[in-house]
């Protein structure tokens, strides 16, 4: 039994919470959010539990025996894992941290990290969520057959009933859009974001994001950065999928043909699911690692996540 | 720059070697089949070497400096494959060896050597073709989404233009028909696969097939074995694949939504392009083990292939 912390519990650490709720393997121990922390080492019941207000709320966590985080935190500003990280390598504490970032700067700075993050004993799993993640870790499986790849598409659809459910994951999104970045998007008001979203009916559309898959793919080897093209819809009004989420790698083989293996997440899949269930996977994967005196940072590309009862 | 070894030379073989022709990380500088082999340790030309008959062809190869062994082998009997292993481990040679061996049987045999193979100082990669293989490790991705995985279905399509070029992997095929076993498709002469054939339109037709994608799925905790289905279709005749090669898993999220995921192979990439690639990524991966220490016994379900440039 892994006892895990969740850090950050908006949208996507509530619903990590439910994920562990029915895992046999992993045991949620500790929850913080910004001014609150929460920790029982028999087990925290993620829909009724006291926060404990703190004004350093992950500080308090460190000092309790938990093996590893899922830091569900929103990713600004751009710096702001990469600070948490340095948190977690300040105070000693060793164990098993992953990540679901989707910026390639916000990777960037933590892969910068890696020297500290090994000499602290911390196996450090970044980009562990859908993407990057799951697809792209799918990505460098459908890399095999080529013997040089031409191009990876990942194209998302992902809907949720009510924007503000995931305010902090709306706020990335909005940020990709032309004419906002991440400071801007950090900074809209509910009523701006409500605003913004009347004008789109609901629907984000995204294209050419800068997304750390292309950074993971080409620190494999796998391509240039530039050969990766994230984008997306977000319907915030649906939770119906507004487009099937898939990962197309194109490339050519040994024999000269130039094909592509494509990678379909079921349309009822939802984001929740398959960016949690990711990211425990590669917590599981890990551990096992670290267990094994395995650290620094590991992206999702390059470690196969392991299947978490 | 990896030393490497392929073990027979049928289409396989043959297959691997012109894959490793235009790899710079890898370098092929032996080849061995039953009563011959081949070493050059500045590269040998696949296309052009003198093979030097031997009544012990492996074993002349395991005093060079290689170091890591591609096992293209037929593996029939079904023991072959475990007593090739065999050998390296009373050799003394340490390394990595892979395998693209498909029946759960065969590999059962291989993992029962896992203490043997570790204390031998031998990373051994099995499974690691294009089923078992590529869509395995696809699968395990696959998986994370899910609180509970229901069925996984592979279904492979395969079209060679004449089976005289893969003799031994057409008999595994026909082996996993009704009414034959892995010792009545070793013994067919050619005439009689001939005559089968003609009877079929050259076309194969394998359902249920014993493979040990089921074995491997259900080590990690995945699913039982019972779960997992492996079929497909081989044209013999038409490198036109009969139709696409498939692995769909359905299962249960966290939300108790029933969904699939679907990883599509492009039809134009050839079964040789898609396991002969996987193998020497997961050989590249066993090398990066090998390097750190790691020995035993590892499927292609559990690590992640590295992209070989």
């Amino acid at each position: 039994m892994i006892r895990v912390g969740i850090l950050g519990f908006g949208g996507l650490g509530r619903a990590g919470a439910q994920v562990l709720a029915s895992k046999a393997e992993m045991q949620l121990v500790a929850i913080a959010d910004r001014g609150s922390f929460a920790y029982n080492p028999q087990g925290l019941d993620y829909s009724n539990f006291e926060p404990i207000p703190s004004e350093n709320s992950i500080q308090q966590l460190l000092s309790y025996d938990i093996e590893g985080f899922f830091l569900a935190l929103p990713n600004l500003p751009n710096n702001f894992m990469a600070e948490v990280a340095e948190q977690f390598i300040r105070s000693g504490w060793r164990g098993v941290l992953v990540d679901a970032l989707k910026r390639t700067s916000a990777m960037t700075q933590i892969l910068a990290l890696q020297d500290r993050l090994a000499a602290a004993g911390i196996t450090y799993m970044t980009g562990c969520g859908a993407t990057p993640g799951l697809l792209t870790a799918a990505a460098a499986i459908a890399a095999q057959s080529f013997a040089e790849v031409h191009q990876v598409e990942i194209t998302f659809g992902v809907g949720i009933a009510n924007w503000t459910a995931y305010r902090a994951t709306v706020r990335e999104d909005i940020a990709h859009m032309p004419g906002y970045d991440v400071e801007s998007a950090k900074a809209m008001t509910d009523a701006e974001v409500e605003a913004l979203l009347d004008r789109t009916n609901g629907i984000l559309t995204l294209e050419n994001m800068e997304h750390a898959d292309d950074l993971m793919l080409e620190r494999l080897g796998i391509c240039d950065r530039s050969r990766v093209k994230v984008g997306g819809v977000v319907d915030t009004r649906n939770p119906k999928k507004p487009l099937s989420t898939t990962m197309k790698l194109t490339g050519r083989t040994f024999e000269g043909k130039i094909s592509s293996h494509c990678f379909t997440l079921g349309d009822e899949t939802s984001m929740a699911a398959n960016v949690c269930g990711t990211a425990f996977g590669y917590l599981k994967a890990g551990k096992q690692m670290h267990d094994r005196g395995l650290y620094g940072v590991f992206t999702a590309a390059e470690v196969m996540p392991k299947f978490v009862r």
